[in-house]
């Protein structure tokens, strides 16, 4: 395996009736701005789980965190931040709003450039935020336990991604029987998010880490067998609460130390949502089947292991258990209910793929394992889809 | 699964030639207590590659630090770190010379009784403990990445483990090519002792964790196929480190979230060990397939699974597939040259029932998954072995 780095600080809290345990986690005698989205933590009683426990703390609010989060609707909270002397971020809601919340934290202690949105672009290291926690209510983008977040900004029409230890949440309170109340499209989307997330560090080539690679494979195959059952089942605690912890893992480092990582679908995907608006589970059940074809010759090795120890397929054939594993994968997505291409929600491939292609060049994105996936290879992959 | 709170903040530097790193992770105008044991370090190079790059740090050094380190001489450290002033204390060995340094960490800051063996009797929890750090260079205890440590006290003839948040590592340096002049039995004593860790945590009852499960089965089934490899190929560098990193996830808690643990294997080791003087690998490959023996009702579910997905066994006989299984691991650890049984050391089973029967009902241990196993439980155990 190749050498690596390791570092994950975040305590997780997870459980039945863990929101309680928030008096004891967040610090005494700090103003907290309590971050949430758009609404819906109002109608599942989150809102007021938390509310209860927050009293006797100093707490202002900011609701209105989109899906997607909007570095202009963020900006706007970290001017309460510097006006009102905050000195803790408490988000309430999915990715999203945590994602926002990070943003938040590195931008409202940002002195490096005029412009936070520099973050995003990269121009210098984060090296100071303000401390955050969370109760968090998606099982999806494994925000909770690592310190990346996704930012779109509306003047530009960009979606970009950033990464930092500056931004591990202290703490996440995972209550699996706040997802009870999610939609089947949302539990989907999510069940997508957490396998793409596995894949984009799996499936790439061997690099002697059986560890690793077994690991991934323990959340591909245990997202595998809980997916069905929360669409039958929705309010099951222990299939929410396996795959809530599958979302988690499937990103807080643990499958990711010395293996190599891809991430060319979820470049592709943002770049997706930035232009049609697709859900972000939504691009990426249409875009990873066909970086896999794409690569199909460098990741055949990964593919086959893939096809032999997630979907048990015992075809000696190399080719065809490598074929059979991308349709498994296909249909595993369309069994949710995700639609797996552009044209199933009329959108034009050809049209898709040019547009990919130069989001890829403007920012000069070069991604994948072998950082080929630039404009060129992106349409080709988009127009395929 | 059952609710948990995690949180694991040490920082893995992990890789060759990752000793460098060390200038980097110490902190600056801080005198360092750097601790070792019998002198191994010196002799495989490690002494060293540390003194090139302690180079203008303020470094006292402590070694002797033995196998099953002792109270007796740890506290002699405690005295240095107290007249020297010592800020950082720098562990440089294997899990004993690591577990030591823990004790003096914490018993350098004790003011809650006039001894700090009151940590090993679990009479206070640790408020505060000296920042540590560590290269470590066996894979076996797992102690690079958790806040656990095994303490033996000459005077009354005790070993006696405790685990606290504030002796986590700040940092562990793994760089498996310092395994490469471990001799056999080290190899094999940190192989089952990993072996057995995962086991300790994933050989209990069923709480629907199916993520954890396969986690532990991922670690297991890389030790069994690695093993023959570094058996017959000591130097060979990806083996080193696939055995190193299934060492430290064996018990950093990553398989540990929501699952019930047992741990009676290992209370029982350390009394044989405390008694017998047998190391601690060897002690326990002799006890825990008694403990499965004497559980196998209590444990079938796990141990069938076990049976299936580590070892692929496919009667669908229940009771041969967990016989089956209980000889494959008895198989195994003879495969490493670790025997099984107390008459190969020439040691009475009787006798050693006896004496660990007493043992445990002086310190009042109750073990287990079920905290069932007293003495007489022990006894009834080791009298088997």
């Amino acid at each position: 395996m190749n050498n690596f780095d390791f570092c994950n600080p975040t305590r997780v809290v997870f459980g039945k009736g863990t929101i309680a345990n928030l008096t004891a986690l967040l610090p005494p005698n700090t103003k907290i701005l309590m971050t949430y989205g758009g609404g819906s933590i109002k109608k599942n009683g989150v809102y007021t789980q938390v509310q209860k426990v927050l009293k006797g703390f100093d707490v202002v609010e900011f609701g209105g965190i989109e899906p997607n989060p909007r570095y202009e609707t963020l900006m706007r909270a970290v001017e309460i931040v510097k006006k009102e002397k905050v000195g803790f971020l408490l988000s309430v809601g999915g990715g999203s709003t945590l994602d926002g919340t990070k943003f938040i934290a590195a931008a409202s202690c940002w002195t490096k450039t005029e412009d936070p949105w520099d973050i995003l672009l990269g121009k210098f290291q984060i090296e100071e935020a303000l401390p955050l926690g969370d109760v968090i209510t998606l099982p999806a983008t494994g925000s909770e336990m690592n310190g990346g977040a996704v930012i779109s900004r509306n003047s530009t029409g960009q979606k970009l991604a950033f990464i930092s230890p500056m931004v591990f949440p202290k703490f996440s309170i995972i209550d699996p029987e706040v997802t009870y109340s999610l939609s089947p499209r949302q539990t989907a989307n999510g069940i997508v998010d957490t396998f793409v997330h596995v894949c984009e560090q799996y499936m790439t080539y061997d690099v002697n880490s059986p560890l690793q690679d077994r690991m991934a494979q323990a959340v591909l195959k245990t997202v595998i067998e809980e997916a069905p059952k929360v669409l039958k089942d929705p309010c099951n605690y222990d299939v929410r609460a396996n795959l809530f912890w599958c979302a988690t893992v499937g990103l807080n480092g643990w499958i990711a130390p010395g293996v190599v990582q891809d991430w060319a679908t979820h470049m592709i995907g943002h770049e997706l949502t930035a232009e049609y608006g697709l859900d972000h589970g939504q691009t990426l059940a249409i875009v990873m089947p066909n970086v896999w074809h794409r690569f199909v010759d460098k990741k055949a090795d990964k593919l086959f292991q893939y096809a032999r120890e997630v979907w048990g397929i015992t075809t000696h054939d190399r080719d065809d258990a490598i074929q059979a594993a991308i349709q498994k994968t296909v249909g595993f997505f369309r069994s949710l209910g995700v639609k797996t291409s552009l044209a199933e929600y009329n959108i034009d491939a050809k049209e898709a793929a040019e547009k990919v292609r130069q989001r890829f060049f403007a920012i000069g994105m070069e991604a994948g394992e072998y950082g080929k996936v630039n404009g060129d290879v992106a349409a080709e992959i988009v127009a395929n889809c």
